[in-house]
């Protein structure tokens, strides 16, 4: 039977390409930001609307759940696609360029949920074809913290479900590989808003000011030691200070400065030393300089934890299905990203991974930037490798 | 002849206090920023023209000089006075509070001109009763960097000149106080901007980027040691960065941090020094982090050295004047600010005072505060004190 | 015929482990340092003397090859014990305590080479019983760098050698256990020598001085930034400062401060980042301060690379083997330490594994203690887990 | 009367140059260290044993005071002389180079008292030309802190004492040239030892330790700000680390370090608000790095004051004198070392001041150089100068 699911599936996505395609591009060129993905919202339920499947809200923003149902009862594997756009000013010339000024999908979500849709329809058409249930989950505003994710688990998304599955494509790898880590996979990470209060006054009369620049360079210096000095060489972690805005005069001791911090771990161990490290460093920093901060730490994404069994799993089904277009299977060793597909994650045993999505003619726009391509031959891989997890997960 | 002479000043100026107010609140009115005092200008032209002086413009900006030539020739003494406003709203509540938005006579420079034209009315009534020239030095832009001193004195403003005499209110002093401190008085200034260029990055990925902010903090921390290790204690020397440009994002190594410097100093030998110590740590930062560097050093003003000798003679004359009003005649000791009057002390041997206006009630509001506030007793205290300094200059 | 190897060797090990401990309390009281153990060498030939065996000198130290010919030519399989001691002063109250004031052997190499002088012993009265050579490889000078391991491999001790295979007793390991890891498994290191020149003067007149002090402080300060933004967060490095050598007086500026450090890493390729980044950072201390520096940089032991194949085989074996006292064989992860162990390890696939050898009463001295201790237990363990590799090796 | 009192001084002194010489040499020969001037107070005792003077020890060391009474009651004058050598080895090549190994006279104190004992017997001799007591202080032990002169006045030494003057000779200036400052003339002085304690661990393990080298770094980088940022520009102040005692190996993070530190001050308020800021930036480094401090801060020195009238006086009185050999009596300006004899001048108005010492062949040994040598022809001007303060002030 698994033979003839996957044959079968194989062969519907194979049909559909055209419309994987046809969505992506209308995504592409309505996109909108995390937490704004109305009309995308929209589009995705009407899509589902005369289709044999249930479908619910889920979270605070524009979530969706859709629940297929197989012949019997059985095992619950949920498939996470997310839809949100960056506010981002596309500078690429596409016939289905961004429509929306300044909102662009630089980071391939208008793919993922184009995969999605078509194979859930195709499932949704095979459902007899297997026992259990697939839940669809679309995922809105991924890339703010906090994410679509966490309220989703919050409002029941992850009940009665057994596994989660996410693909994110990967212009940094060829179109054509597959790449999984069992395990840790991506690190987890905190921010946080630093301020320091000092006092203000005449460049020529230090004697009457606290010089916030001062003390917000001594902490840049200082807060280098928690990583050099207080964790341990085997452990990852690090620490940096993106934003210190203390912009002023020539003549004016500045009275305040803000920091921006983002710290990323592969342990959760770690990351509370990190936190209570960099705490000490503020007081000390206070102390010296006659200071005051503010510290407001979020502690947001956590580790991103690849269940081994799963994953090893799934390597080898996608491996066995030997799926044209597929030119390498591989370990992507750990990824630098952070995402809040960890939170799914760390509730049940979970599987995420990447297709490579660059363009064919070896170009490698980084995710975020204003000139991000995807190969769209990637996206039925997506689909392909997406289903292939699907038809095994319910004989195994 | 002397006392004469100073006795028939000093009535003048009693009967003309008001005129001296009512020109004061006119300007107080209309303020103009550095380098556009079109109006200000204007104004103070129209205020000579039907009388007996010659006038002419000069510098680069709204300069004006006017001179009173007395009965025979002689020594040529200036006087001046600066006539700019500040970027400022004022916060005051005053039937004649600025009606220009976002700009405010907070320095006290509407007083400086109003009883600077006044005393020049009447030395022109009285220019039988001295010998020799007495130039009127109206100056735009004392604000900005560089000032309209230097332009004035290329356009010739000292050619015949022996001395300059200048008063600055001091809203820190007591209404009635006069202050003066031979030698250096006023600290010399340098500014500088500074950029440190990196390579921009992901967070997560320091090893790719270089961290401009760290190397701009490192700077901060590294310059610290110009004052507490390369200067002679006994020396007096500051650096300051006003400005720590940085502002970005959690998740991003910033590319380029822009900073600003202000140097201060009482002796010229130090300019050098910390300039090129300030080079020294640049270079050393540079090379420690990997990252390029661009520095505007601007050596604007310098030491401001009064005349010992004419400043003890002009002590010794407003002591023996012994004006009504002025209670107390003291030493200054140094000054933190700077000053473009500097620049006249540097061709001629100078001397630059401070007329005490604090307001009645005691207030304090420092100047360049949008709440600065003049006592306007004062005003009359710099006409009698610098028609002082002129009746003793021509009969010394 | 290995079950029988085996067996025979496995009994003989028994009959001997008096001898062992009595060899290791011999070594134990006449302890000598890196490079002076001239008479434990001679201790250690006077045993093979009458031996059927080929003994020969070898290296630049005192360092001893034993070759044992089993009874057909085969693979040459080297065995490594080294057996220098340290300058520390025993602290505990044995009666085979050191006899030599200030040296101890407060490291294991005692028991180390114990147990391969009897395994010898047992295999060359076996050497009927396997094809090949088992090479003896009695190393001196491993505290120190560089050890004795570069110029015995310089003098031939790896010639016709396939795989080297050591041992080192841990007392933070209960005795029983046994851990290994296949690939880096000790960390590579450097140290350096770095002196700043500056020039001394009177505490007070610092303009007059160039203050080696803070220049060696703010390179300190500075070189955190090497592991915390030269690395990939995902690499293993450290640099530690452990010597800071700046004693002086209260009222004079240091000329010059003399420092020590270390460097960790379990990668090769990041050795050089950290060394060319240091170089980096001591350049920029340079220019900041208008020192000058030496640096004398030595790039020691390598990263120990263990055979993933040849550990993971010998980790079979062992389980096989189902040795009496072993209660638990694991994966030992990374060891902070480093071992010149490791320059074998780059000629020939090799593999270093550690032996528990704590207390019974669960006291656990570090090595290096005044009062490290070792479980004489554990000898007999080394000694079995040992000859199984050579057992195995010899018929796999 | 004063004109016959100074001739017959003069002349007296004319007398005697070689018995200063002679004197001189002899202690030269004979020097011991602070508080250990045992056989040097019995010498200066014995010279006076048959002097009609009262002859007292004062003090806990080893002080002396001599009373010398005129003719008739009057002003108290003391005039102060240091007795105390240096732990020195001498390197000069003298028939009277320093007998006591370890131990010279190197800051010219021998110079000191040989002059002020030749001058108190010629007042001895010529006591009935003036009314009042001219008080001699023998001190010891200047070169320590706390030093001689604080038991001396707790003793009683400055009871009715109206003025108290000093001298020292200095290498740095012409033989011939006397020098003086009124007011603040040498820096006040603070002293302190500074021990961070962390915990100390294996340098490739930086997580298990608080790594003392690193906490003392940041602490002397911090410690800039304090003269940098606390300070007026236009008050004087140092701070120095002399000694960064952190010596340790190469792979072992140090648990301890010691600092020692210099303060200089010209100003005691200013000695108040860089102790503070000195512990603030040490609470502030516990707190960052988590290890704990001692501090022991030593308040020693105050800033010498010279009474600026009696200054004043003394340069008339010197001008006036017309002595042979001085060929300049200038302003010294501020002196940046320190001296005991602040505490003196904080009790009663005193005068310290400054003659040339500098060899006739312009050689400049540094005071507290084993090279150090003095023109003894400089002796009797320093007799000839403090006579002549003696004779102007009994009729002054």
């Amino acid at each position: 039977m698994d033979n003839e699911f996957q044959k079968a599936l194989m062969k519907k996505l194979d049909e559909h390409e055209d419309e994987i395609i046809k969505i992506r591009r209308y995504l592409h060129a309505h996109p909108e930001t995390s937490f704004h993905e109305k009309n995308t919202a929209r589009y995705i339920k009407e899509f589902y609307r005369h289709l044999a499947c249930d479908l619910q809200d889920c979270g605070d923003g524009y979530g969706i759940l859709v629940d297929i149902h197989g012949s019997h009862p059985g095992k619950c594997l949920a498939l996470r696609a997310d839809f949100d756009a960056l506010a981002i000013q596309e500078e690429n010339d596409l016939p289905f360029k961004s429509q929306n000024p300044g909102v662009m999908h630089a980071c391939g979500h208008d793919g993922h949920t184009a995969y999605m849709m078509v194979l859930a329809k195709c499932l949704i058409e095979l459902k007899d074809m297997f026992s259990g249930t697939v839940r669809i989950i679309h995922q809105p505003a991924e890339e703010v913290s906090p994410g679509g994710a966490l309220s989703m688990i919050q409002d029941g998304a992850l009940n009665g479900v057994d596994n989660v599955v996410g693909i994110h494509v990967m212009s940094t790898m060829p179109t054509g590989t597959i790449q999984l880590h069992p395990g840790p996979t991506q690190t987890g990470r905190a921010n946080f808003d630093l301020t320091f209060i000092g006092k203000g006054g005449h460049a020529s009369m230090p004697q009457l000011s606290r010089d916030a620049i001062v003390a917000g360079s001594y902490f840049v210096t200082t807060v280098q030691t928690v990583v050099s000095r207080r964790l341990n060489p085997f452990d990852v972690g690090s620490v940096t200070i993106g934003s210190f805005d203390g912009a002023g005069s020539y003549n004016a001791i500045k009275e305040s400065v803000k920091l921006k911090g983002d710290v990323r771990i592969m342990d959760e161990k770690v990351r509370g030393i990190i936190k209570s490290s960099i705490q000490k460093v503020i007081k000390g920093i206070d102390d010296s300089f006659d200071v005051r901060s503010e510290l407001k730490y979020d502690d947001n994404y956590p580790v991103l934890d690849n269940s081994r069994s799963l994953t090893t799993q799934i390597e080898k089904w996608l491996k066995e299905a030997n799926l044209p277009r597929v030119t390498a299977i591989k370990d992507s060793g750990f990824v630098n990203a952070s995402e809040d597909f960890s939170y799914f994650a760390q509730v049940v045993p979970s599987c995420f991974f990447y297709v490579g999505c660059q363009p064919a003619d070896g170009g490698n726009y980084p995710h975020h930037s204003p000139e991000f391509m995807l190969n769209e031959d990637s996206l039925l891989i997506c689909a392909k490798a997406m289903g292939t997890v699907v038809t095994n997960y319910f004989v195994s």
